[in-house]
């Protein structure tokens, strides 16, 4: 298995042995996360958003720290060499040469995977359009992994929107590559990417449906995400759809005792505070396993760990 | 006296021999802070700015960094987490995975207590509202001491914004802890504000004044503050106050020789440039005490110092 | 020679045999850059940046982290306690007690030697008005020098806007030192500034010149500069001169074989893509090369290196 100098552009690029021993060594990379380590000492991040995250941006750079590492970057709406004119090929074969690695955040899809031609330094994808975000995908299966010590054999629900998180539509491909059954819940305007449950039906066992209610009982994971106000052409066919999808300490009376709750984060009134002190709960936790996961993945490409 | 895992939320959190105990640390961190240390090695500071502040944050970074720590936060008037909708409660269960402690500005009153009550980590405020903020007034009372020796029995001033300003409040507090004598010189519509008055009048002399030529042969401190603009809720009202105290050579005639100047700066007029190079001025000194006293509390609320 | 404490104001303030002494000692610095180093430990350098500068700040953060040092700064459009009204000489006074030398980046001419005579840190100019941008000129001589194996004998053409660009200002300066035959190239508009060109004419020779054909078979080197849209007064004008110097493998044809291409970018279409392979490009380069000749810059400057 090889990912020193490797870019991770998409979840599609990683085979299933490749995800599980990212898994695997996130793991073992669970008290280096705790005591801190000198691994990547004089090794520098560069954070480049194009497009505003502070929470996946703080998560890079505080993995870059524990490990030693160092990070500088920009999170600026308005770029000054992008406000200036330049293309993003030379945005990053500059920034190239202040850093050993690219975390890279860009509005349009397609993005990283440019980038990652042009540079000579891996990158890694932190967000582009509303296509991919690999590193929210894996540490969202290794939150399940962790927690259930399993995923094959799992029912996992997805719910919200399937259409425009980025996030979903990763998981989505990653779990393909497992044994599960994945249920899909959402509103019809805003149900999963032809393109994407086109290849993820040729692998698992897909159902969609309308409410939470109906495959509940059945679920070892919901995954709920955010209506993304911000991903809407339309403020009137948002209004319609925000808040569809709730989940109160009255609906999970229905659910299995041990069913984990994750949501990528910032979630606006999809899940109830009433649900934070529950045992279902994991969102904050997949916070701290963000960091892990990305610590894994800065080591490995850049050779410390194998 | 126990300050490990501590917030630090207002001044009236601390008791007097605590804030003594504080001072005379902080005057024993000053070679540690001239020479750089290693005792918060492996520990991350988040600054948390949801009000611009660049002195503060940058104070707070500078401290983190001479103790061998590491520093992370962003500083954007509007937060992308926030933005998207998000409440400052999970912000903070979010971010406390990437750090130790935190230190938060915020332009609401109350932000930093409810924080606290949200955080595992320690929460320093670093300024909520026209409330509190309590590393600015910890500073202010190690200047006073390290320049003259002591607090009690000395004539303090306060001038200018008792109103809104919220260094003026804590600070206020705090003094009325110890034996000294509080002149506020503010004009009518300034005044400092009822609930604080009452406080500190139960415990120490306070006049009120309109002029700083009334008290000034008396002060052994003149601590005077920006007509902070945002704070107004009308601007004739500012113009109004504007310039209505400005310390210069001529003024100064009249303070004993050994009077200190203090101010929390930004300055915009309220002393001169001529004042800058006489033996009265300490206010750039107030900005390295800073650095020192947030060095202070970081090291012993994570436990590095007892 | 003696750099440390110094002040990098301006190109003028160096002599010959000064800017000689940092190109040898940057060359030395090279190996440094690659394998990182430990000799700032403890320092700290601030970068204040009133106008936005992605990549010039970068720059000077990562050479600060590859000698073992820190960074803290600002880079807003609108920094906070400037929006209370602050001075330039008081944030400097400020600053200075947060960090052990200064970056600053200004958009008023002088504001670098304005900050010097307040500062007891040093300063260096990142970059100030329309007129000065010294360490972009030593990078840029350090790129002609360690490119071509010396500068003295050399026909170097500056292209493009000569008026609002204060890269070639500060990089004809330097040149004017050296015994090279210097051709500027600009439409009439844009011509160099009358100061500089009396200044460097007394010196060495200059011819101007419309169009880069005119002079292209005899160059060594040819430093080509973007038409800086924001530097124009009026955009009637910009749109006029804009594109009037492109260079592509078409012009390259009459080139010597070992000229090389220089661009402080970033670029918008003053060098065609199909150059950036062409033996002839040193742009990103030059990139790499103002990181390490700025690591040379704070090592001599905080006296880690003589």
């Amino acid at each position: 298995m090889k990912f020193k100098g490797r870019d991770i552009i998409s979840i599609k690029d990683l085979a299933r042995e490749e995800i599980d021993y990212i898994l695997e060594t996130t793991r073992a990379m669970e008290p280096v996360a705790k005591s801190g380590s000198d691994i990547l000492r004089g090794k520098m991040l560069a954070t480049l958003f194009f497009e505003p995250s502070t929470r996946t941006r703080l998560s890079f750079e505080s993995a870059m720290h524990k490990l030693g590492g160092s990070a500088i970057g920009f999170a600026e709406a308005e770029v000054a060499s992008v406000k200036k004119g330049e293309n993003l090929a030379d945005t990053v074969r500059v920034v190239e040469k202040y850093a050993d690695i690219i975390a890279l955040r860009h509005p349009l899809e397609g993005a990283a995977r440019l980038a990652a031609e042009f540079a000579e330094v891996p990158i890694i994808n932190a967000g582009s359009g509303a296509e991919e975000h690999p590193t929210q995908a894996l540490l969202d299966l290794y939150t399940i992994w962790n927690e259930l010590g399993k995923i094959d054999g799992l029912n996992i629900a997805l719910v919200g929107d399937l259409r425009y998180g980025r996030t979903v539509h990763s998981l989505a491909y990653a779990l393909s590559l497992c044994d599960v059954k994945l249920h899909l819940v959402s509103p019809e305007s805003l149900r999963m990417r032809r393109e994407v449950l086109d290849t993820i039906k040729d692998r698992i066992k897909v159902t969609e449906k309308r409410t939470i209610e109906e495959i509940l009982p059945r679920l070892d994971v919901l995954y709920i995400t955010r209506i993304q106000k911000e991903r809407f052409p339309d403020a009137a066919e948002y209004a319609k759809v925000r808040g569809s999808y709730q989940v109160d300490l009255n609906l999970l009376e229905k659910a299995k005792e041990d069913m984990i709750i994750l949501h990528p984060l910032p979630r606006i009134d999809e899940i109830a505070a009433e649900v934070d002190n529950t045992s279902h709960a994991r969102y904050f936790q997949q916070v701290w396993n963000g960091i892990v996961t990305r610590m894994t993945l800065l080591a490995l490409i850049l050779g410390a760990i194998k």
